[in-house]
């Protein structure tokens, strides 16, 4: 029998799916201003902050609403603290999208990313909307197979951030201090984005079957 | 009178006040770790940051076993939700000091920041630290007015942060690449540090006051 609670767990998650949808459609739309580049995608993603942090706080409201009425105790009461986090941790997501329109903005009609760098992050941009994805199904589905997928997924971005890292750091970087600098933090951000959505998957997994991820 | 709730929660904040102590101490050595530079603090700061994530394990267990036990409503449950969103951003805080203490481990025995430069960052340092120390009084008595001045300092930090990106960008830059990337991140953690307190600040004055500050 499905009780109140339980209901409304499932549309807090069916919120937080609709979050994780918002933030994967920033991230690939920052990804296009980024390397098209698009002055007017760049500007939309930065308007469109303002609606993920609405959906934010009213599901938060509704986190805290049940928290309130329902009074949930032990795994049910785990389940709703752990969406707040989850909800704080896609927000920062979506917020690091905005951050890299807002790099592609600052140097319109300019490309922020030198020409043979534009295909490692356009690979970054692709495991990070494949990584929204994943987060969608984990939240909806709790599923650790799809957790451990999006772990690996991590790691390629990982792998991926260290590499342009090193290229910048090398001294045969011949595009300057101020390309070095964007592309840095760029990496930055889209690492930070996957990061947040292990702590979701992590946070899920342990909340589903009691093992903590490392 | 003092109900079993409310001592509970005084314990609870005590709990984080000790965290700000920690934060701060965290980010005063890797400070000093970064511009003497200190290979050993640097080790210490690093190897300290398990600790400070023990005691913010310890203190979600306590707002959970709170929330599970007293069941709070309305402004005590709120007050709970928010000093476990607390913890996460005082916890962030001390990693992105943890951060700083890396980049001064990977560089020495040299300097990550060009002398010219260690000025500034010894100034954000102390504003870092200050606002450790402001959130801790925050936590603890949720005064508006100091709540205010650590806003001011964290304009104070955006300003720095603000001027020491127009430095790196600047093409009159003369210390490489990797300097630069270096100075970039570092500045970055200062100010997404100082972020964090403003978050905890506005969050305990909302709290205290119902008036979100923007």
């Amino acid at each position: 029998m499905r009780t109140v609670f339980h209901q409304q767990l499932d549309d807090l998650k069916a919120g937080m799916a609709g979050l994780c949808d918002l933030t994967g459609a920033a991230m690939a739309g920052a990804t296009d201003a980024l390397l098209q580049p698009n002055l007017q995608a760049a500007e939309e993603i930065i308007d469109r902050y303002g609606d993920i942090t609405g959906e934010c706080a009213r599901l938060e409201t509704d986190a805290f609403t049940i928290l309130a009425r329902q009074a949930p105790v032990a795994g049910d009461l785990r389940a709703v603290v752990s969406a707040l986090k989850d909800v704080a941790d896609i927000q920062r997501m979506a917020a690091l999208a905005t951050h890299i329109a807002r790099i592609a903005r600052r140097r319109h009609p300019h490309l922020a990313v030198p020409a043979d760098g534009v295909s490692y992050f356009a690979e970054m941009g692709r495991i990070a909307v494949h990584v929204s994805e994943d987060t969608k199904h984990v939240v909806l589905l709790g599923d650790p197979e799809q957790a451990a997928r999006l772990r690996a997924d991590d790691e390629a971005m990982d792998d991926l951030h260290r590499h342009v890292f090193t290229t910048v750091m090398d001294p045969a970087w011949t595009h300057g201090t101020a390309a070095a600098v964007d592309v840095t933090l760029l990496s930055r951000y889209y690492e930070r984005f996957a990061d947040h959505a292990v702590e979701v998957a992590n946070r899920v997994i342990y909340q589903t079957t009691g093992v903590r991820s490392t």
